[in-house]
């Protein structure tokens, strides 16, 4: 999968290389231009296959149904000089949230999965967890117990493992885990449980010079050490919920150090109020699966001018999950209902993706 | 100059089509080699005026001192493939403060003299401030007189200027501002008084694959309503102060609205803080010119690898202003110490600078 990645990124280079001979002001000169026009044939038809490959189909994960038609259609609509809804390159910014957007969320959320195994690697420096919740029931395997204290409980486990480290240790810890954890269902690492279609579209997106974000209610900090190679999307393009972090010299040497205090949490309303402070601009797209991305929708949408507002939707309890109304992880409510009520699009995973994950047949 | 600018800045983007169309891969067939290089050949003459603008002389307001060899050397270190130096350019994060940086700051940060104007534009609806401090003294003119009140008068003067409307409406109000306010000394609208030589040392960085940014005690949304056009730096990599801000619906609209809160102060320890958690990624270059820059350049020197440490040292009282070690505003003291131990670049305005203004003869 990453070597057809790379290989299609590079023929979108190509292509976009010819757009920037053919704009230089070589059209005044008459003898150039015929030699130049001569070998831009030539040339083009070598990158033939290349083009095909890329513009051919762009989104060869999705079916042929209505997401993916008005996906297509909403970035010809922005990206073509002379549209009504041409919008600059400049201005093309597009959040997506993570969990149970870009990768799964089910059995529960990976970076709950994460927490739960540090406590149980620090155990044995915590004698007195034996007799803590809750710690003393995850510690015995009973997660129900341990998650009865409500966010309380889920907060002293995520500041126990997340806090009191730099963030250079934190970034090392992060990379250890996704290097030998495995999803409990598929068996697979969980950097490969990413939505294949998605990723897809990312790339799409960007080569029609989007500039692609993450926004999601994840730990900023426990995102940026791998989305970059499952997604593309480098450091300073994820956005998530932060704890406090703290400058300070240690022996001389500058260090930040992570502080087991609830900086922002990047979901609800607090996602526009992300994307405002650390864009600055509204999105033209933004994609979510949960009440949790309701208001960066209705923010994107409220931009005026020619939005995109897509949900992906979990229906397919056979090669995914199926869950929604009342699921407790990703709860998809009221945001189902304005989505039918605007008209924004429902991406049904059974119904609209020919495969979900790159590791299926 | 802005019209030198966009010019400068096309010719970068036409050596780079240039450099784009070598790198097709082409030179699997002679024949078509042939007449590609036959054109390149009669193109690269059409450009060679732009190309020697551009790359003749990049920075061309800074004497050719020791400030100037350093910042080519370190750039040329960093850019080109095999020197022990080079960095990836993905990595090439460059972060700049902006008060005394960037524009000039003196004989008050301009932010302050945006707040004060913005008292006695809103005294009419506050007849309540004609005996209330600090807003009496103000309005009398007294600016000294409503300073006293140290940093709590300052957070009132700011809360009521900053707070209490949306966004958007912020982003109307700085406008208005800089539409018509000028500077006390040289009578010119703000955004004029940045400094050209540190506008060109943007442009070269990015014309060398650099992602510039500003991290600045300034607030953020002060901040992006003019930069891009100022510096060319895009919403998404300014980086400043921030107070709290609140996503509702107004009328089912949806709005961001600004709380009289502070949120963030983006000085001193604060500026790696927020590098970090803005960007993820440490700068290889960093500017500053007061003992607020201090941690960021701390931070960035930490790194490892080739580094780039600046300060801007305002010696010109002729042409700007001269102050460091006992200033009340950008006072450079701990940071002077500190470039000097450790060999980091010091700017003089006075002898590096060949003009400081663009208005300038």
């Amino acid at each position: 999968m990453l070597a057809v990645s790379r290989k299609l990124r590079l023929s979108f280079f190509e292509v976009r290389g010819l757009q920037c001979i053919r704009e230089r002001p070589i059209v005044h000169v008459t003898e150039i231009r015929l030699r130049v026009t001569q070998a831009l044939v030539l040339v083009a038809g070598l990158t033939l296959n290349a083009q095909t490959l890329a513009q051919g189909d762009p989104l060869p994960s999705w079916n042929d149904g209505k997401a993916k038609q008005s996906i297509v259609a909403f970035v010809k609509n922005v990206t073509s000089k002379g549209s009504p809804g041409f919008v600059p390159p400049a201005e093309r910014i597009a959040t997506f949230d993570n969990d149970g957007t870009l990768w799964a969320e089910q059995p529960m959320y990976f970076q709950l999965a994460f927490a739960l195994d540090r406590v149980k690697a620090l155990a044995p420096k915590h004698a007195e967890w034996k007799d803590k919740e809750p710690f003393a029931s995850l510690l015995k395997g009973d997660l129900k117990g341990a998650l009865a204290g409500g966010e309380k409980a889920i907060a002293e486990i995520v500041m126990v493992t997340h806090a009191g480290m730099s963030t250079e240790e934190f970034e090392r810890i992060v990379r250890e885990w996704l290097g030998s954890a495995k999803h409990p269902k598929s068996g697979k690492p969980y950097t490969e449980m990413t939505y294949q279609p998605m990723v897809e579209l990312l790339r799409y997106l960007r080569a029609n010079d989007f500039k692609t974000y993450i926004v999601s209610g994840g730990g900023v900090e426990f995102m940026r050490p791998w989305v970059e190679k499952a997604y593309g999307i480098p450091p300073e393009q994820v956005i998530g919920s932060t704890i406090k972090t703290k400058f300070e010299l240690r022996d001389g040497k500058p260090v930040i150090m992570r502080l087991p205090e609830i900086d922002f949490i990047d979901d609800k309303e607090g996602k526009p109020v992300a994307i405002n402070k650390f864009i600055g601009r509204r999105p033209i797209l933004a994609f979510g699966n949960s009440d949790g991305d309701l208001q960066m929708l209705q923010w994107t949408a409220a931009g005026g001018g020619t939005r995109f507002m897509g949900i992906v939707h979990h229906t397919d309890a056979e090669r995914e999950w199926a869950y929604d109304r009342k699921s407790h992880i990703g709860r998809l409510d009221k945001a189902l209902d304005e989505a039918t009520a605007k008209g924004w699009t429902l991406v049904s995973m059974k119904t609209e993706w020919k495969r979900i994950f790159s590791f299926e047949k």
